[in-house]
């Protein structure tokens, strides 16, 4: 191999260097979903990141969604849904297919990814070891039936599981304190998972390149404030201040840095932890630095920032 | 309070006491399936029977059939199924619905039943944590396409749960070492679950009162020999012999009795472990004293022996 | 067995699953006096209630009086005494015979009542690891010679053993701290220690049913200010204003609830712990719920409440 | 001070140096009775001693006896004894009173030393935990009564106390299965405690100065065939007899090395462990270095070896 | 042996008694330098009792200097030195040569001669585990060079080295936070270190016999008004003034006592800690007892106080 | 940033995922000298490599040599030495000064680059904590006065510190059983220090590229039976034999992997360990894969193999 190919693998360790050594034993929560989800070379190359993540120290927790598979199967088995601003209405019967493909098809299908990369999953729902407690969302907007809003969370399960080196991979069900099955909004529920295990991070992965601003151009990181001023100026679009939300709820939570990154990008996961550049954009606490502190990035070219 | 139902109530107690003693810290596992597993009440009473186990410090594991679930799903999906040997021939769509309704359906609605009685269940499948590791079953009788054998148990899964006293609930499917999904038979992945975790007891709740001897009266207590000699004389009937090898391969395997029990008794899992008289027929190894030598049963009236 | 035998047993059983789960790992401390330790029949009935209360968890710390037996020794050996106010006079040569009764006659009886019943008892008095540090009572009514008032007590022995599993059985003497030999009275002993152990419960064996109201009537539970009222107005009997207060003091100090119950019934400290009617009179801070709220006792026929 | 005096004390130090290496951390069971169990100076350095040791990381364990005290009492209740080879005849009355003697007079007494000397000091019979299991004494030479021979110890409880540094105080009582009380001689229980411990050292405290040799001078250390020649020679006196034959057995059962000390010495024990040279005999297994090999002594004059 | 010659080797026992208790788990940090550390004799004891106090359960941390060693060092090497108040300016050459000495040899030398007396010491400099955090050294009195002022102190390689038994032997050189060495003055680095350490004592040996009054009597114990007192009138010599001013601040920052002792006595660090006397002077809080209250000690002869 | 450079970061940080995840928990020893110990790049090169070795859990353990150092500060003292066999006749005047270069000058530096590249290390020699217990090596060739062959390590100092997470730096002299210090061949010391660590690697930074076979092309792996027969065949260099034979020795004791690598590349260390090609020669015992069989490592072009 020549040696400047050397000196390269050298540079790549080395700057990959202090985000190890920052994230070491620390909890990353994310949000698994879109083509991520459902591109096989995008799925092998996510179950390989959580692996390695777990292989240097970091503690991953999956939480996925699985809008499309449901749809499918409501389709196959002649269920039609109403949804309510985004919401699905569901009744019983669309209850029950969707745990039934969360938590039995989707669900399994990431645990055998993760365990064929070498790790070691364990997949369940909200309702296990009571992990979300939920009731039944409010009705202002109409009755959306079995969609639940989180009242608590107990991460014990998680955290039992964390310390036996277990992967955690969660499907966004939820039962009631009367035990009844309730559907939650993935990006929630990975946000009110990351604030009761007060991870060091939030990665949602969409099917975006990341938060962009006036001139269309991607921005690489973001303070809260600055984040509810580009909403306030209809900045962000409609489909993604929900999940903008979701980001300052978690921030607020304590969770410390939220990522909303570019799923499509395979090994997304693992060059936003451990790459000065990143693919797409932090959100931090107003006065927090940038990607914890570990670096002092440039305004230059490759470096985050405003591009 | 009459002074002679007190003495009943202290007497009761105190014939628990031993049996409370011996298992105290010790691994049951429950096969649960039948009518405990469609009918309200049974299914009330069972999960207040398992959570009444935790609390007085015995591990129970429960795993679960679902049979008649999975044929009406795949009725609803007009997915037909042809059987070898009473083994399902599992396509991938009819395994897909399997592992929907096992681990998406059955198995949430048992953790939810748990926890509503006050104990903190988890649910998982023998894929989590590479719990059950599998291939695909011989095929001397035909193909049974994605029907699996055990070819080795990891339990350190159910172990960490365990530990933080958590209720493991299984659903009998198990991933192959390429990741392929495989449907296991539940009384054979109860049973090698039990061996793994060198379980005091391995319960097979039935729909039956237990094994008859050939004058149709139950049998309450059983040797490995005596037990083949019924088989060897045609006395078990056929639906029976499965049940009674399973049984068989546990005690070989390490488990320490095997109780095929009547599911259709209220309670019956805290009946057959905390009373004399017990509700089924204990299967033993030769040699070993009838229920661990805890209590010494007389042959008379109400006491367990072949009545 | 008759199926609706069976249903009592699996009753009896759910009944005291409440108990058994909110007072395991607690400590109860146990005054144990009167019938119930000249009578060999509640003897040995008493000590499998310990027995049993260790199997499931709970940690029984048994304090014993010994009044008639010390009467007897020294009457054998010639010595008289005088009383106080209740109190025995103790001199030098009395003093001797107290601890040699207590310490070495009725505690390694009560040792070995629990060894015999399964359990591994430890018996020792309050000089013991410097258990309860006791002074010369105050002189009011005239010396009492060694009696002792307690001034602290160090818990650390009592706990060492708990760890262990072993039963503590304590002996009412105590050392000075100029290591004088002190008499102490047993039920205030046992509050003391109760109070020092934080403990769940102090159960106080009598030769009576429990606390009378003004119509004859047994008093099922009653608040500490209740409790108070009834001495201020006279219905509670001089021989039991004593226990009322040592009760009192225990609760004050700490102790979650005093029971006082009949030593008389067989098995009274298993009825009083794990059924709902209970056999005496719990008395409970002002404004806490009967019976640690484990559960909703009607006032209607037999259940606690004023009968 | 003069300088020559600062010397010597550093020297004294620097002695006891090798000792309280060698034995941090270990056990000594200290059979204690004869003149230092009477004499007030010698009980009070006797207590200082023992609480030294235990300052200085040594776990001591006190094994007393009592026979004076005991015949005291058997006059003063009117109870006459009679002796079989040496080992009082025990009748139930009897038992009664050794039992309340032991346990309730002298254990306390002992316990209450070793408090005011600084320790905290932890006194019970072998009946507790299940220390000493015995059973009645063979009866080739007539019947002894409630005389017990050991059939095992059970070490528990001594090591639950000495893991929260108290120190036991052991009287010679044991219960047999059946719960009889029975009297075991003080020696052997010593030594049977001392082996279930796996004792560094057992010191016997005696009334003499240690073995003689047939010029009626002490010998300083002795092998066991070279105390099993003694007594063959008739060199030993019938009354140290039984005491060399404990230390012979103990040897025999595990106990590193066993010692006859004079008891009269004040600090006996303190000098026998500390110093080289000691106070009684050792007795150490063939082969087996004079005191552990920590110092190599001449024979010259103060040093230990035949005088 | 002399009976009268055993009493006294007990009573020096007994004496030690309480300060061997009273510092059973401790940490002493000793200032080595002086006389102490040439002579041969005096270097023999010194290591032994380093290691009696290891022994005895104290956790001794040597601080050594080296001035003489490093003047020799500079001779041979021909590198000339100027001093500016007493601190040697340290140029790099001199640096070079300071860290050569007491880290490369001295230190070397205190760790064999523990280890030859038995002990298992591990020697190295402030700049190991970032012990000691240094600056360079204000320049009011012209530029010191590589002299050092500590900014701070990391104790966790010392805690990490008592945890496992080893006797810590540190050179007084630390590191910048520039990776700079620098030289530290040996008795405010044993300061410094015994209040990170919280130690319970600082000794600091001397080549005089402690702090002499204005009648030239050696002062016993001191409290810090008092010293200061001596100060301000002019009692204390100059050169004896920067060791009390280092006495002042660790008590000031958390050292329970400090003594100044004559380390030209043989064995001086175990007479000043285990003997009522001592060798020196010690310096007290204000209102603090003498010796920790561990005795009264009288002002008569012998004893401490101000002779 | 491109999105194929991209790809490739994350494909080099893919490439060290089995190697980071084989070797978490291991230890690996490095004997560091030459070159890599003198330019200052790659000294700091060295320093980022252990403190990433760290960061991903692995346990470095450095042991260095220092022979130009000591040839010069010998020189600068106007000693002269004689060689016998490549190795140094070392006397008294000359030891000293190895041991204060190589403990005192050259380890102290090697911390100090260490800590600040962020890591924290502990520097020592053989002597502390017992580690190297040496005598003077044998005479067949002459006197070589203070050089000592090893005769035990004690790794208890090192394992303390790596379970603090320190960094040990090892400087090769060592005390023999009288105290007196020797001079140990570092590339011995590590290897010796390797096998009683049980350590997983043990790599050698040299100043050559690694072995070379007959036609003078470096071999990237080999058993020890091949090396033996390269050595047999003279195809070894004189230079390099003693260090092949170190690296046999310590595969027969134990390592599982010894390394000869270019310690003139930079980051050689890293791209050993976590790439897979390495930079020099690994030598595995006979039957043993390659790279420990984390990888299938093709014969092709840039793959290790004989190349």
């Amino acid at each position: 191999m020549a040696p400047e190919k050397r000196i390269d693998q050298a540079e790549v360790l080395l700057e990959a260097l202090p985000y190890i050594r920052r994230f070491a034993g620390k909890t990353v929560v994310i949000k698994y979903g879109g083509h991520a989800m459902t591109d096989d070379t995008l799925k092998q190359a996510f179950a390989r990141d959580i692996v390695l993540l777990k292989y240097v120290g970091i503690h991953p927790v999956v939480v996925h969604g699985g809008g499309p598979q449901i749809d499918r199967m409501l389709s196959d088995l002649n269920i039609s849904s109403t949804f309510v601003r985004g919401m699905r209405v569901t009744d019983p019967a669309t209850m029950k297919v969707v745990e039934m493909v969360l938590a039995g098809q989707i669900n399994g299908e990431i645990v055998s990814l993760i365990n064929l990369a070498g790790g070691s999953a364990v997949g369940f729902s909200g309702k296990d070891g009571n992990l979300i407690v939920a009731r039944r969302a409010g009705t202002d907007n109409g009755d959306l039936g079995q969609v639940g809003e989180v009242i608590g969370v107990n991460p014990e399960l998680v955290r039992a599981l964390q310390a036996q080196d277990f992967i955690p991979v969660i499907a966004p069900v939820a039962a009631s304190t009367d035990g009844e099955s309730l559907n939650i909004n993935a990006d929630i529920a990975a946000g009110e998972i990351a604030e009761a295990l007060r991870a060091e991070k939030l990665l949602l992965l969409t099917d975006v390149q990341g938060i962009k601003g006036a001139d269309g151009e991607l921005i690489r990181t973001l303070s809260t404030s600055e984040a509810r001023q580009l909403i306030a100026d209809g900045v962000v679009s409609a489909g993604m201040i929900p999940k903008v939300d979701c980001c300052l709820d978690a921030l607020g939570g304590g969770v410390k840095k939220v990522h909303i990154i570019d799923g499509r990008v395979r090994h997304a996961v693992l060059l936003e932890l451990f790459t000065d550049q990143g693919v797409g954009t932090e959100v931090r606490r107003d006065g927090a630095p940038s990607d914890d502190g570990v670096v002092r990035r440039s305004t230059g070219d490759g470096a985050r920032g405003s591009a």
